[in-house]
């Protein structure tokens, strides 16, 4: 049940205990991985394997794993969420070094004398721990370079350690685009309120992080680049509506099946010189991306496809159905709890029909747009009742908004719903 | 034998390739891992590990696995070339992401407007594909940023891929730090050249990569901040005369152990300020390291330090005398070859007392700093004959150095041996 009494907890240990659904840890697919377990999905590397950089020494990008590139294209295949025809594979440590490999890619070539531009439609995937709650784009840039120049950033971060929780600071556009003050590109804010002549880049993501809506690109102008972040471009999500085909896209394992900890990301690229400078990034980054990571990424997305097949095994159950029924819980559970309470509120998403389940779906976002009435700061209110959320404004909103994960454990997300029942009686 | 007779090649395959010693990959520890085999590195990993971001949340480096950690501290007070005690471990994807996670902390709280001078002593570790021969500072930095600004140096690759090899371009200083046109810091170039006021960071490396000695820092000023890339300092590349103590040191199990394609490597980092700016560029850039990586690498460190056990197993052979016998004997190989000729030279070290080993030892460093005749042009000479080098004009030095990787499987070894007597034999 979704509501036990919540002054009766049945175990002290969790009910006193500090939620964090701050970071989007994908903990929740630890329990399909469980069961599915090492018949399908063990992997053996013995000691003398993948000593060498290179793991492909005939391909452009030379430290991308043969087999991972074949799972790739075989799921894309499959789901039908993006064009891999005709596609360079980039493979990076996470998304996160493929965002800074494309802005790279991009902007280099340009030969500006000042930095590019680039832009996001707010609510845009940010996480500085308190930004601004300004939405003037002006205002972004001094507080991004501010927070970088100061401790003070640091210093909260001291602070939230001491509490028992490390915060994940990164996952953000506009402190990726500038940490390292790069001449050649940098965060500018809200695609809505850009006006600067000039080159650009957009960052464009569907379903949006943390709104979940889709979206299209918003500055539209014939000088602009786009990097298309579909991170949450899955049937557990949303609906397959068609096959992605944009100049460049980027993708993770770690929204896909769950493996964050692998940091395995890939980006299909359309020019073949814009995947050259990518590879160039990672090459000088990194010097490429693990090994061992990447043949436990090409085995797991292996095992999705199977268990995707008409004539798959008994005991494999189809990974997208089982995430997605488990997301559809999670959001009905949700949606119950917040109907309970005049306090909050959470989006409504269209259904559409997805080509991949053959049936009409909602959207299932892995964060919960939460909105709190107007004039109250809903990130202070959950952390009253050790809730840890990303509020609104660092994601050039409100502060009556907060981001919620909803891909936590089973066991922490039935916690979080009987807090906030608590919350919303009290203050109903 | 060294020298079979080159005209009669009993393997018309291997004698017509080209071998590439450009870059450092660290096949040659292939053999050892082999004999130790599945028994002591083989790693399993399941399905529903480590699909978390988070190795350890109560660390500062949150994303880095204790059992690696332990690993670490573990090899090095077994082999005494660094200090541990007090130290905190700051984990990256590979040592390249250390350097800039180091150039991020040092230089960001500096608050300069300008970016901080990086400088190096020369012959330093660098790849820019055809840099200026020029030593002089000022060169250099316009060098790499025009080449950062043009398509030459893409062409360039792409010229190299047809001949079916692919060149890492990474592993440069120069490049690694002006690759973004950070506003942070900028390569400087040769160290004992750099006379501008303010504050610098110096890069150390010992021994030094091309050319083995054993550097202390040059420009020994009160405003300068020193990083110590110590990839080398292990038993079989040099004599361990004590434990490295100094404000941030670099190791990589790349150049350790072999496992080039982990990208596993470590800060040992002095000030707790430095190591948490350094944990947050790693938090940014990649949110952390892949855990398979640290996993893996973490087992093949524990075998290593097993190895060396006085009551080790019969069947594993101390690892660090096994690599430091062929590193001897390639050494002694190579000495042949080129006292063969008087075309060909290359640098003696000095003989001295190893902590590890109780015993004298020479240096065998991973590259050899081979030199011509006055005049030559080395890397063009050697890759007429089908082997590819590294000019010492990439290393702020003269054409008539090549760096020649030490590190390649046994065959492409004696193959390259075989080809640089006819080389010296024609230029008799």
């Amino acid at each position: 049940s979704v509501s036990p009494a919540p002054d009766e907890p049945t175990d002290h240990r969790p009910s006193d205990s500090i939620i964090n659904l701050d970071h989007g840890d994908p903990t929740m697919y630890e329990s399909y991985w469980k069961v599915v377990g090492q018949k399908y999905t063990s992997i053996t590397i013995p000691g003398f394997q993948s000593l060498s950089y290179f793991a492909n020494k005939k391909n452009m990008c030379w430290f991308l794993e043969p087999k991972l590139e074949e799972e790739i294209k075989r799921l894309h295949k499959i789901v039908g969420n993006a064009i891999v025809e005709n596609r360079h594979i980039v493979v990076g440590t996470g998304s996160s070094q493929l965002i800074l490999a494309a802005l790279y890619a991009l902007s280099d070539p340009l030969n500006e004398p000042n930095p590019i531009s680039v832009v996001s439609a707010a609510p845009y995937y940010s996480v500085s721990p308190d930004q601004s709650s300004s939405n003037c784009c002006f205002h972004l840039e001094i507080y991004v370079y501010t927070k970088l120049k100061s401790e003070v950033n640091f210093a909260k971060i001291a602070n939230f350690t001491v509490m028992g929780q490390t915060v994940s600071s990164a996952e953000s556009y506009p402190e990726t685009t500038d940490f390292l003050r790069s001449g050649l590109f940098k965060w500018s804010g809200d695609a809505r309120c850009f006006n600067k002549e000039g080159p650009y880049i957009e960052m464009v993501t569907y379903p949006n992080n943390p709104d979940g809506v889709i979206r299209e690109p918003v500055v539209n102008r014939a000088d602009g680049k786009l990097i298309h972040d579909l991170a949450y471009y899955w049937p557990q999500y949303t609906a397959i509506t068609s096959p992605a085909d944009h100049d460049i896209i980027l993708f993770t394992v770690s929204k896909c099946t769950g493996h964050a900890g692998s940091r395995i990301g890939w980006a299909l690229v359309r020019n073949e010189n814009i995947a050259r400078k990518m590879v160039k990034f990672i090459e000088i980054n990194t010097i490429g991306v693990s090994k061992e990571a990447q043949l436990r990424a090409a085995n797991i997305l292996e095992t999705v496809s199977l268990s995707c097949q008409r004539h798959k095994p008994r005991d494999l159950e189809n990974f997208f159905e089982c995430s997605q029924r488990l997301m559809a819980e999670r959001w009905k559970k949700l949606r119950e709890v917040v109907d309970n309470t005049e306090l909050f509120f959470v989006p409504k998403f269209p259904i559409q029909f997805c080509n991949f389940t053959r049936d009409f779906t909602e959207t299932y976002p892995a964060f919960a747009w939460l909105k709190c009435k107007e004039g109250m700061d809903c990130e202070k209110l959950l952390e009253g009742h050790k809730i840890l959320t990303r509020s609104g404004r660092r994601f050039g909103s409100g502060a009556e908004y907060v981001r919620i994960s909803m891909l936590s454990r089973d066991e922490e997300f039935d916690l979080f719903l009987q807090r906030l029942l608590v919350v919303g009686d009290n203050n109903n």
